[in-house]
């Protein structure tokens, strides 16, 4: 065994699901125990179950064959433990306590060294804010959107493209069979990574991303130039978190409060709406939801988590905490946690990746 | 060569979208174009094309490469040229002449001794008052709802089963580490094949087909009887056709008035949120809509269509029309085209998958 | 409960691996256990554990999430338990017993009422065997090859035409890139069904099975027509079991002689061999071998395998032994092991896939 | 119309079949036609087409809908164009020409201002000779070897990775229900990098590269190690270009000598033949060639050939010759072809993937 700093720890995934969370447990918990012969403490639905004590401790039994699985074996939950406390509202938890405090105690009595905790900008940040009461915690960056501060990629994104790309693939069939605009709306509430992704992979005609605010009358303009051009079908990609150019000049207040009232299910209904109601052509609208978040990780993602795992195990080893590991330079690394917190990865207005788009002959629908 | 029946014919594709129509069309044209050496027509956007006199020649060069291929080379609509004739109306098309008529002028136009027509029951229909009118057709039965009167199983489905299988795999993931009900909405209007090989394919907990109405106290029940044996989730699976056992027994048109009205965006919907207000449990809803029309086809699709596809080439050289091709007693077949005409094929009561579905633990939400 | 003719009773799975088998397992125990409260015993490694006693009870959780698992929970063997017996030697079990024997203590000493085997045709026939012994024994049919007489289709065979498909469809890319003749060999001893389905499914040029005997001269002849038409490169699906005219008219005994000296590693590279030397096109080998009875079962293979297994249960349920469970006008039946047993389900000469395989221009070397 | 310092330049593809040549091939022409206005000649079989003249204009019709297809439009060779000169034996050209000549002739007969290929190490040496002699050459890095000096990725990697991850994961249905080893050989002549990232994302017991020689006995040790912790099977990958540490340390010349006289086919055969005499343990060897070469590009690799394609486009325009478009610090950059000729890239022994390997109990035969 190599001498380590932790002598046991625990684990948590918290927030939404996302592909490859088994496989980093897995990383973390193999290099963790048969290496550094850490004492490995399973907590059920992240942060939950710190504060409810909700754990046990993981046998190799628990971590084995786990590597392909999609969701995560320890289970998660939404619950943000700083938010009662943040605002100044009273904690929802047991009167006299506050949540944070509750995780102390639970750290304490399940005698843990320290916590390693796979999630996405919530998670991290909130991983920050136990750093600063005190605890000894590392961060691992998943989420299918991409949006983590200081990593070039985060585990599950890739995973999350291929899922998306190859419902491209699938709807280009019916779109040019039936002469139709399809449009497709993918995730990222903030950040547009998946879309420009997917929408360059599965050449896509018009990608919609936050980060670009459109004109619904520059889309019905760039479908019919490719009508005018004989091309009688376009694939439309849109993310969730994508914003007309009125709603990005609103206060963001504003902005939620008309999207509340908005007449669709989702943005990608009203972008379909005006693009049949300008173009007249036949438009349909698939939402690809969950789909996006569920099964087997692709083997990208699986190294990259396997990766990001035992090296958050080496953390522990050399108690090098409050950190995230991360990809930079194209080699795995680490970052301060206070450096994560609170921020978000969006894409820069001349990413490589939009020129790329455009140069194949992608529009983002802002006239350019 | 063959000495064959039929110099030339024409070919359209009618209806939505449907894994292996381009291998069916391939099946046809390299039999009768190689073997038989007849002349083939497509005709664009099915019906329409007949209608419009859109149409072309094919050469080798297009039917060649196209095995794979999602979607139809031809094109294809929803056009119903006896339409307007059934109920008396007046047709559409140009003042004196019905669309009949204008099919038939076509045929004559461009001197064709035979028609292939692919699709599914609408279409199969048309094919059958065609033959009527004296047109020599042959129908070959494509859907991926598994819907058509005559034949053991349609090209089509099983590539959408994969899709939606696939779906449901995937589903699972997100619905075990969340401790959710997942809901996941299937086509099929008025046959639950798809639900139910889907369902049984994925594992689903509760399979809701429009041949068994079903009740939401009753799937409430189920999902809650799996809570007390410690299954926090439940997979739901429901066919866009899918009724209330209430619905069932209102006449159809009193049904179809209500559930336009109906306060969600589809069937798929209700069905979550009675579950949600029942159980109390956190339901989501996915849609899989178009993805389960596109894309290539599988394998057995490939085989099923170029089956069907040379059968129909060795009716035309044999000069047997007015018949669709189908698979009976797992062989290659035809019947005619009368039987078919106006006819679904829904799941029968006792049918041995629902069987299956019941002794693995599936519930219908019908009480049983 | 469903009153049920037998309490208790083992299941094992024999011969190579296949898709499906977990499938068909918890279809068996999941009807057998919910629905008529049997008990289930597992034996381990195919009748060797019954010859050994090597078993044990299994519960729910066994059984619960292998759906979509490849492999067996129950682990395999190649063992034949009548094969000493058959010809006179003495059996190398233990001196004084056979293995026939063993097995029926064994069956004793763990208080089994029945048996039942998923296998293919030796797992059938040695379960044919026991049944004249006494043994209450239903059997499933399992194979990649789809070659067990009784039963329109096996549960195994489609996944392994999915995946024999895919390759064909990589092979195609490079084929065509590199101007190419691409071999690739397939399973498939006696029977050529994989070969045939995923060589039309796959667009194959050539495909060999061992029912065709083929002449090398007649496959180059079609390969130079090919390219005489300008089609640059070709594609050949050859099973394992393939043969030429000239082994085809050799006393058995006398071919598989001569095959052991064959100074190619199998009989793919052979085909390529002869094709190379005599259209000097440069061809290239893929042996797929083992990929192809790994992996999840497809989505067919997973309603197929629960269909069988249900319908087992129900066999058991109703003490009717002695049989096999079988597709039969596609339709779940059953038919006496009795039947099936020392018979082999080859392509018949005048199979209409043979047909439609030449009706899209494949040819199968034997100069037709 | 952007200005652009080239009118009109000749693309080539040189060098095995790898899934992304398509998608590069669009993403220059797409830029180059739509953008920058320039003509586009597509040149026939590699450098062999320069040799012979074989070329023609391509329009947008050739490169419309080929973003997701395997192979390349272009067709391929393996031409080595300088090899004969450099080691001052004969041209196989036409007497008193050498190809590089030919080549400098054609370049101006079709009037290209410069030639963009694309290819593997060879091709980009070749690219930089061709500079040195004159000609204004742009090289893009393809090969799923990952072994291009000066770009931390290159398209068809992860395609390739993809392929051979789903291949581990299916031996390992096999692996275990047969208590088997499985030995899985993949590409990888002078570097391991596939061996390795498919071995972490398969979950491989043992990986076997060219980088870090192996000894029999450390392997068969390793094995048996496992067997002893109750682990009845192993997954063992090994790179074609593997090397016993005896065979490292002989001269490359002894070495390539004495491996053609290697009684196997291949080094995945002696790996298994070395385990089971050693072991006693039931070995198997799957080859996996030419699948990892062929199909659909991954979403990854559409979006890599794409970025590089569109990059090499700018580089055009720009007039910026001499150079190898790579990937740098995870973003799109370029290299001179002087630093790329003539050098590989080998896995460094500390490279950070060899270190997660070990952390998770991956061996590499080598007694560490």
């Amino acid at each position: 065994m190599v001498k380590s700093s932790v002598k046991r720890f625990g684990i948590l995934t918290s927030g939404g699901d996302c592909p490859g969370l088994n496989a980093a447990i897995r990383g973390v918990a193999k290099a963790a125990s048969s290496v550094f012969g850490m004492e490995i403490v399973g907590i059920s639905n992240g942060y939950r179950g710190l504060i409810e004590g909700d754990a046990r401790e993981l046998s190799p039994d628990d971590f084995s064959g786990i590597l392909t699985r999609g969701g995560t074996i320890l289970g998660s939950s939404r619950e943000k433990p700083f938010k009662g406390r943040d605002d100044g509202q009273a904690s929802d938890a047991e009167v006299g306590k506050d949540k944070p405090e509750l995780i102390k105690e639970n750290v304490a009595k399940l005698r843990l060294d320290a916590l390693v905790v796979l999630g996405g900008n919530g998670t991290n940040t909130t991983a920050h804010l136990l750093s600063k009461e005190g605890l000894n915690v590392i961060g691992l960056p998943k989420t299918i959107d991409n949006d983590i501060w200081g990593t070039e990629v985060t585990f599950g994104f890739h995973s999350a493209v291929e899922v998306a790309t190859e419902a491209i693939d699938r709807l280009h069939s019916t779109a040019h069979s039936h002469n139709r605009v399809m449009v497709i709306e993918l995730m990222g509430h903030k950040a547009g990574w998946l879309a420009l992704y997917a929408g360059i992979a599965g050449g896509g005609d018009i990608i919609i991303i936050p980060e670009i605010p459109y004109d619904a009358v520059s889309v019905a303009r760039d479908i019919e130039k490719r009508r005018s051009e004989g091309k009688q079908f376009s694939i439309v990609v849109v993310a969730e978190g994508a914003m007309s150019k009125e709603e990005a000049d609103l206060p963001k207040k504003e902005r939620r409060r008309l999207r509340e009232k908005m007449p669709y299910p989702s943005i990608g209904y009203r972008v379909a709406a005006e693009i049949q109601s300008m173009t007249g052509m036949e438009t349909r609208v698939t939402v690809l939801g969950y789909l996006q978040r569920g099964g087997t990780p692709s083997p990208y993602d699986r190294v990259l988590a396997t990766n990001f795992g035992t090296a958050a195990a080496e953390l522990l080893a050399r108690g090098r905490f409050g950190r995230m590991v991360c990809m930079k330079d194209a080699s795995i690394s680490s970052i301060p946690l206070s450096e994560v917190a609170d921020r978000t990865k969006t894409i820069p207005a001349d990413h490589y990746m939009v020129d790329t788009a455009r140069l194949v002959g992608a529009c983002f629908g802002d006239g350019a």
